[in-house]
């Protein structure tokens, strides 16, 4: 659509627009365009001051975001990306969605974000309706509890917390009351007040930054390195040969591997007297490259977990919300019951977490502190929810993934010598380049077509588009994909 | 005010209200009103509901946010009460400011809020700018450096990270590199990639409840037990003697008996190769009872902590923003150069903190996450510093605060039975009471006359009023707190 229409038609209200549009995305651009390197002249003058503020090493471009729409970041030197990155895979319905920018339009709801309570002791008259409607619409399966949390890490940390509790008291007797030496000693951080209690995790695992959340994030040394941990047990996590039809016995011998390895650390762990509360594994380990496991892994490692009177936290911070088709990645995965815990943040708007009412504390204040989330949030979040329901974006994830992956399947077909592993579930795909540095390359040269696109662990390009990416979108990936490829051959 | 008159009021555009009523808040109550026991009859229905989703133990009634209006907190039974809780400590301008309202009127603003970037990959245009036209005009003395974050628990979490990072590089020598042994242990959690560093803290202290903050925070059990945590240094925070001015000598001799404690903690740490990084305090304890320290104390931990290479970190969450009448608490302490750190979060709205240049890491990704703070916060921070500025607040707050205080010393001197050490800096303040029993009984009888306070620490109630707390304001609140002690003696 040309840029003038646009401007006429996207100052329609939503439903209008929607009557007329369908689910069709309005965006004023046909495909990307560049006009200067990147980051351009203004993105650098820009990069020049925030330097002298913080360490903006990690930036890669400052955004217009008045102009960005759609699948579509536009930046400030008037370069149009197709953007299939989207903020770290936190954006799920493009910019600038109208029902999005609508939201604030009712003063109702402008008073809900501009009265930030203390969710804990006085939330708003909708909080818990809102959360039922909203939030435990899309529960999984099994979980009837929700605690609100404002980002992916502090919500991991707080789960952990979740388990520690529920383990000491499976330890301890539902209704033993707290000894005056644990009262005491958890004052000055020591046993028995201070338990010597673990989480399990996985090479290649990220879970976040924070310090408890590192000490389970094993993903690259730049987050690690001169950060005290814990002494926690570290599993390995299975690395797949692909294709994965052509690979079923070596696969499900690593799955084995990795099964009787977790097995393994928590007899370990627990007979020095270090117990394993509680393990937290992603449905597929996103920052770690992109690593799959089987179903039948995450089955039997529930199974192992229910076997040893373990947690299972399962992270759904950057899989939740509608990328692999379903909303929670672990829907795939046919388990014996629920998980325990599921993480979620990103495209979720605030942080949080889901549990079994075996895991809700009994005391008061044990998880708690001012925030507890952000009703502002959870406004956006339903009107997500309500356009992805709308509007099929699951069924559009689904269908849109389909041609992506056989896509991705072709290219490495037409070039072996530099791509392989094409993997993942809905729009949630990576492919692997030969090394660290093709990768590198070809995301850079990817940026000068006009393909905002990221990588994970050594080797893998991730695709994290918005749920709104369609077949044109893809296509137009595909044109720049294969002159790239052309161009390294 | 009567109410219908304030409804035609506040329907004008700000700049128009502010030039007919200057800088007096306009408020349709003219006192509190109680209708109904509190939680009413509606709260306590809400309150059955959220506690199926949740442990809701902590929540004392649901309000509602549309009627709240500056000084006063009304909930969903009609009850008005009037705040000087203020959201643990967290609302500056009172409820419904109309400069806050304004905020995302602005097409520009709306969309700054609704396309939520990943700060540190792909800011906005106008990020470096505010960070420099917000955050930094308001920066503490000496420190020209800024992260942001969510919260307060993170924003010290991940100061802790910039202090071991300094540490290690102090250590290390400013351009050696990581070795490989390095690189590799602190994937695994092991030394000497993830080194036996520590944190120093105080005991009664409250830094957050992540698991890393948790190893500082000791003000009650109830926030500790069953997590487990890091052997780290917690040395004595003095508990002074009042009236301040009768026990000069007392509280000078706690102040060397806790500073010498904490020189030992550092070199019995240093020497079993525990080395002490840094260390955090709060300028006055909140969560942990409102326990202040001179000047003098705090001159001497920064020396005691330059003279062993221990970095500084002053936790501000809760004293930042204002409220003892100056931005910043530490700015009452005249320390003989900037602290190292200064954490925020609360009253500023979003999470963060201010450091030197020496702490900022020197390679990118080493304090990162996927939002890096929220540009939707800092356009309500930035209405929030011009009202600050504009109509004077922190001199009401000095102002307010030294009729308070006054108020509070006459109370006490006239039920010395009930009340002692009445202290605090501007509105800021706090007073105890005999017992625990009678500082609850108080609090819950100041409510069901209209005034909504809380608590701290064993024996305190903590005044947390808003910036925009008046004398009028100060006198409704001694009325209703002279009832409640005559009927208590």
């Amino acid at each position: 659509m040309n840029a003038q229409l646009f401007r006429i038609i996207s100052r329609l209200p939503p439903r209008i627009l929607h009557r007329y549009y369908g689910t069709a995305l309005v965006e004023p651009y046909d495909g990307p365009s560049v006009k200067t390197a990147i980051p351009g002249p203004k993105s650098k003058a820009l990069l020049g001051k925030l330097n002298s503020l913080q360490n903006a090493g990690s930036v890669q471009l400052f955004a217009d975001y008045d102009k960005s729409q759609g699948n579509y970041l536009v930046d400030v030197d008037g370069n149009v990306l197709l953007d299939i990155y989207t903020q770290i895979s936190s954006v799920p319905l493009g910019y600038n969605h109208p029902e999005l920018l609508n939201v604030f339009n009712n003063e109702h709801n402008l008073k809900t974000l501009v009265n930030r309570p203390a969710l804990g002791v006085f939330p708003g008259e909708d909080w818990p309706n809102r959360l039922q409607s909203v939030l435990m619409s899309v529960a999984p399966k099994g979980l009837p509890n929700i605690t609100t949390m404002m980002c992916g890490s502090c919500s991991n940390e707080n789960a952990f917390k979740n388990m520690f509790i529920w383990y000491r008291k499976t330890q301890r007797g539902e209704n033993v009351p707290f000894t005056a030496a644990e009262q005491e000693s958890c004052m000055v951080n020591a046993a028995p007040g201070s338990p010597d209690l673990c989480i399990l995790s996985f090479k290649g695992a990220f879970h976040g930054r924070t310090i408890g959340a590192l000490a389970t994030t094993h993903s690259k040394y730049i987050h690690k390195i001169d950060i005290p941990s814990f002494d926690w047990p570290i599993a390995s996590f299975p690395q797949y040969k692909y294709p994965l039809e052509e690979n079923v016995r070596e696969n499900k011998a690593e799955d084995d591997r990795c099964l009787a390895e977790v097995e393994d650390l928590i007899v370990t762990y627990n007979k020095k007297g270090k117990y394993v509360a509680g393990m937290i594994v992603e449905p597929i380990q996103s920052e770690g490259g992109d690593n799959e496991a089987s179903p039948e892994f995450f089955q039997k490692l529930q199974r192992i977990g229910k076997k040893h009177g373990v947690g299972l936290l399962i992270d759904e911070v950057q899989t939740g919300g509608g990328p692999t088709g379903k909303l929670w990645a672990h829907e795939h995965f046919n388990l014996d019951s629920s998980p325990d815990i599921v993480t979620f943040s990103k495209k979720m708007q605030l942080g949080g977490y889901y549990h079994s009412a075996d895991f809700k504390p009994t005391q008061a204040y044990r998880v708690f502190n001012t925030w507890m989330g952000d009703p502002g949030k959870l406004l956006l979040l339903e009107a997500i929810l309500n356009v992805i329901k709308r509007d099929g974006l699951l069924e559009n994830v689904t269908h849109v993934g389909d041609k992506l992956k056989k896509g991705l399947i072709q290219a490495q077909n037409d070039y072996p010598a530099l791509l392989n592993s094409a993997r993942g579930r809905g729009t949630f795909l990576a492919i692997n380049c030969q090394s660290s540095e093709l990768r590198d390359d070809i995301i850079n040269r990817l940026k000068t077509k006009g393909i905002q696109a990221g990588g994970c662990g050594d080797k893998a390009i991730r695709f994290r588009p918005a749920l709104v990416f369609q077949e044109k979108h893809a296509d137009i990936f595909f044109d720049k994909f294969n002159q790239v490829l052309k161009e390294t051959k």
